[in-house]
């Protein structure tokens, strides 16, 4: 079995195959799998984000108890059975400790920079928020060519990180006593040609979409939230502006993670920098709130 | 002076040619009529939508008071002053009381499936509210060759005439006791790959949008409305959907408006069957009335 896209793919057994579990499954067969429009699987999505693998069953019991397998893959646990297609063989060389990331965070920016949005050589960018997601998506505007790519951050602390990873740009809306969309207008001359955020927060979505050029800018909604509080209206759009979102910045996911990781083999893309802290897995709420500070980018488990 | 993108296009003088009055400028030499990502012209818009010309005045009066410029041209009247790129030379030959149709709505419509959308071949679509702009937006769908053409609309009289330019499902959300969004993604087992709003209605829209498949849906408004409601929110987007906006359907107005007539000379798109009546420009309000009660599709002027 191989993706329609790649026949070079292999989707099989994995005994004692090194692995990163994908919450995105491709089962390479489904009507969504075989398009090249969209990155979803048909088969499992739904049932994946119920807690619960393709079958609708959990394989985790703790004392008789059911334990929910969250995004179908749980992985915050040693252990763990999922079908072969929520799991990507990638080379065996590859650090896990590393190319972890390319499992969510890290190839939902960078993907939704070049998958989702098709970032263009020459053009303006600005990333609204600069946490893993958001320098992702730095190094996907980069790697497309975009020749500004402005960084939006309250964190002050994000400013040298963030020209690491590519931006020209750091603004922090608390140094600015208007709004951040009229900022980035007037830095800009009219808005960026592509805006992201990156966070999550419906308020900060439609400063990202203010910040798109109202003729032609494309708005990729790259942060979740439970919040759906509506967020554009006909006037913003009637000129020709785009808002779109982006799931795991679009990568068909068995296919492409095995590509990325060979990407950070060959240093195409930066992994290392991403990697803030190391902690042993009994301290992943201690890693949690160091994200939510502000004080890390990622923590991975100590191997 | 002549469109970048179209070098036989001319811009000149026009003493006794025939021309189509175009409330979208092209001055060929701003930032956006230098782009190929916008159709706007920067010199104009801003003032072409407060009924002066570029210059911030309007050249008409009557009984010494000034008399506003309605998007900057003054289509209701039989005599006007505009700058040369606020009109397009067309063949000489083209009967003005069809063409003119391509001024604003047909070309709309048309370009909305066609350069907004970009339309592929085999795909299904949902088009709502099928009047002149609708009508215009289904022509194009099939012209791309979408397989499926669902048109929308309460009016049960359009179903004939929508049959004529393309649609191959004609849907009436008062036959139907569920939303219209739900009937549209059971008919097509999960959405439409292109849907369009082309009638100014904020709930309308939401249904249009919620119409598209939520992993790779395309909903374009083309629809104008005052009422900027908020729209869409996150969770709506995130599977992959994308909004976007429509203006005159994304045709560079004086280098694609006597394009288009030839189109329509030559039989590749059609305008007799847009023109249901024909009357002095005395009864123009009438012609309104006709248009908001869904008698007409559109009047023209006896000439």
């Amino acid at each position: 079995m191989a993706c329609t896209y790649c026949p070079e793919s292999s989707f099989g057994s994995f005994s004692s195959d090194q692995v990163i579990p994908l919450f995105l499954p491709q089962c390479s067969e489904c009507e969504f799998c075989l398009s090249p429009k969209t990155n979803l699987c048909y088969k499992n999505w739904r049932n994946t984000q119920q807690g619960v693998l393709a079958d609708g069953t959990s394989r985790i019991t703790c004392k008789g108890q059911q334990v929910y397998q969250f995004l179908g893959v749980s992985t915050f646990s040693e252990y763990t059975v999922v079908p072969e297609y929520n799991v990507a063989k990638i080379h065996q060389d590859a650090a896990l400790d590393k190319v972890c990331l390319l499992g969510c965070g890290v190839a939902t920016g960078y993907g939704a920079a070049l998958n989702t949005a098709k970032v263009e050589r020459g053009t303006a960018c600005a990333v609204f928020g600069l946490g893993a997601v958001g320098l992702a998506t730095v190094m996907g505007c980069k790697a497309a060519g975009a020749s500004r790519i402005i960084g939006v951050d309250i964190n002050a602390e994000k400013r040298e990180v963030a020209k690491t990873f590519g931006v020209t740009d750091f603004v922090n809306p608390n140094d600015h006593n208007k709004p951040i969309q009229e900022v980035l207008m007037e830095m800009t001359g009219g808005g960026v040609d592509y805006s992201f955020e990156c966070v999550g927060n419906v308020t900060l979505m439609r400063a990202a979409f203010e910040s798109s050029n109202p003729t032609c800018g494309v708005c990729v909604i790259v942060g979740w939230t439970e919040n759906n509080l509506m967020l554009v209206g006909p006037k913003d759009l009637v000129m020709g502006r785009t808002l779109k979102g982006s799931f795991l910045g679009g990568w068909k996911s068995v296919c492409s993670v095995p590509k990325l990781v060979e990407d950070y083999l060959s240093g195409r893309i930066m992994l290392d920098e991403f990697v803030t802290h190391t902690l042993p897995l009994e301290e992943v709420n201690h890693a949690f709130d160091l994200m939510t500070k502000g004080k890390s980018i990622r923590s991975v488990i100590k191997m």
